[in-house]
């Protein structure tokens, strides 16, 4: 038995206003606060770290949350504060953690200046899956809660640590080998990786930066076995699956 | 030195009408033709087998095409006939090809109903990538000159060959061992593949049907390193990018 403490509102023109600046990074770091859509993503967050102020939902039964305060709203009002094209059930309002990074982390992923948040959810994902448990982004890359970043992760945001840092400064104090990745770089399946290392992606249009790149110790790039030559590379998503997906393998057959 | 046919001309509303009918099936299979935009991916098709019938460009300049009718037109325009939310710069209608079968390529990807237009441009980029030269698809799989499907490509479909067939009937009589992906098959990094196999992917949703799982040999999927359990899965781009990226490592080693 699950007990819910459900509150029937109609939100305030003020409460929906706040909401709505959510999208921007400027309000939500004004307010600290977040927002994460339908009961699906919301239930990744019930083991996680982060504190949720409130969920409004238009089915507030379908939620087992024991200690969150759940306000059932009407659909047109989820219409209102929601993000989304097509507004899933409920809206969490989550507390913005603080921006912290975890020690000796094994494999770490750093980000340099990606701007899609599609990629960068599809990044957080991927580390997700395989039990990456730290990404390094440079300022400049899209931020973490920015809503279609949240929704692109699935929900794997909330098991991922995104820890944001000036990346000179960063990878100047870094010590175990930093591999980067681009098109001109040496065979992925002929390289072999420590157990310790970071991995960069850079920027989809101009790659990784030559500040970053000075700190590089390996640029490896997926070989094309296509005959006919073309000038399209594969986007950095795809990269990111299929590097990740060969380190992994190498550490399978380890484990063999 | 390049001949440049230009043409400068006001489009008719028929024009405009014809063209824009073209995002619906229905239409391209009327009229015969479907649109490619943008010079960059325009540029793939030159030596291509497709076959364009006119370009519509406001800098007709930019092209080097020489044997193409290219009628230069003003931004007013293109923003009418273009399916992009921001119109590039230049519009290729071009003639529909015949739905056509290769013989004997050693590696084929089946989509049994796929249906997001960006998945199915990823894979076919990813086919590109690695040089495979032809993709499968049930009947119900997304349209291939759906102009969302075109775009994603980023013009990789010049170099695969797609063909739509009802897949019972084509696996009945398919030789080659062929090869499933879902959550539950075995681990891809202990799976050995032939020479000559055929890997499905089925729909976001709903996964392989029954009806083709029968003709299938052996599942495969990738396994998950993160230690927490999530619900969540890979979405099937970044699991045909890890299980390619795997396939052909083995071939890369084995060619070493």
């Amino acid at each position: 038995m699950i007990f819910l403490k459900i509150f029937v509102t109609m939100l305030t023109a003020h409460t929906i206003k706040t909401l709505q600046s959510l999208d921007k990074k400027k309000y939500r770091q004004k307010y600290n606060l977040f927002l994460v859509e339908g009961n699906k993503i919301i239930k990744e967050l019930a083991d996680s770290g982060y504190e949720i102020e409130t969920i409004y939902s238009i089915n507030p039964q379908n939620i087992d949350f024991r200690t969150t305060a759940i306000e059932e709203i009407l659909p047109t009002e989820l219409k209102k504060i929601s993000f989304l094209q097509r507004p899933k059930d409920s809206v969490a309002v989550c507390k913005l953690p603080e921006n912290k990074h975890l020690e000796d982390t094994p494999i770490q992923l750093i980000l340099d200046g990606i701007q899609d948040p599609g990629n960068f959810g599809t990044i957080i994902r991927l580390a997700d899956w395989f039990g990456i448990e730290q990404i390094i982004c440079s300022s400049d890359t899209v931020d973490l809660y920015n809503p279609k970043v949240i929704q692109a992760t699935m929900g794997s945001f909330a098991r991922v640590n995104v820890f944001y840092t000036n990346l000179e400064a960063y990878l100047a104090t870094y010590n175990n080998p930093i591999f980067g990745t681009d098109m001109t770089g040496q065979n992925l399946y002929k390289t072999s990786f420590p157990e310790k290392f970071s991995l960069v992606f850079g920027n989809e249009g101009n790659g990784i930066r030559p500040a970053t790149e000075s700190f590089i110790a390996q640029m490896i790039s997926i070989p094309r076995f296509g005959e006919i030559q073309s000038t399209e590379s594969l986007n950095v998503s795809m990269s990111a699956s299929i590097i990740l997906g060969e380190i992994f393998s190498k550490k399978s057959v380890g484990m063999r």
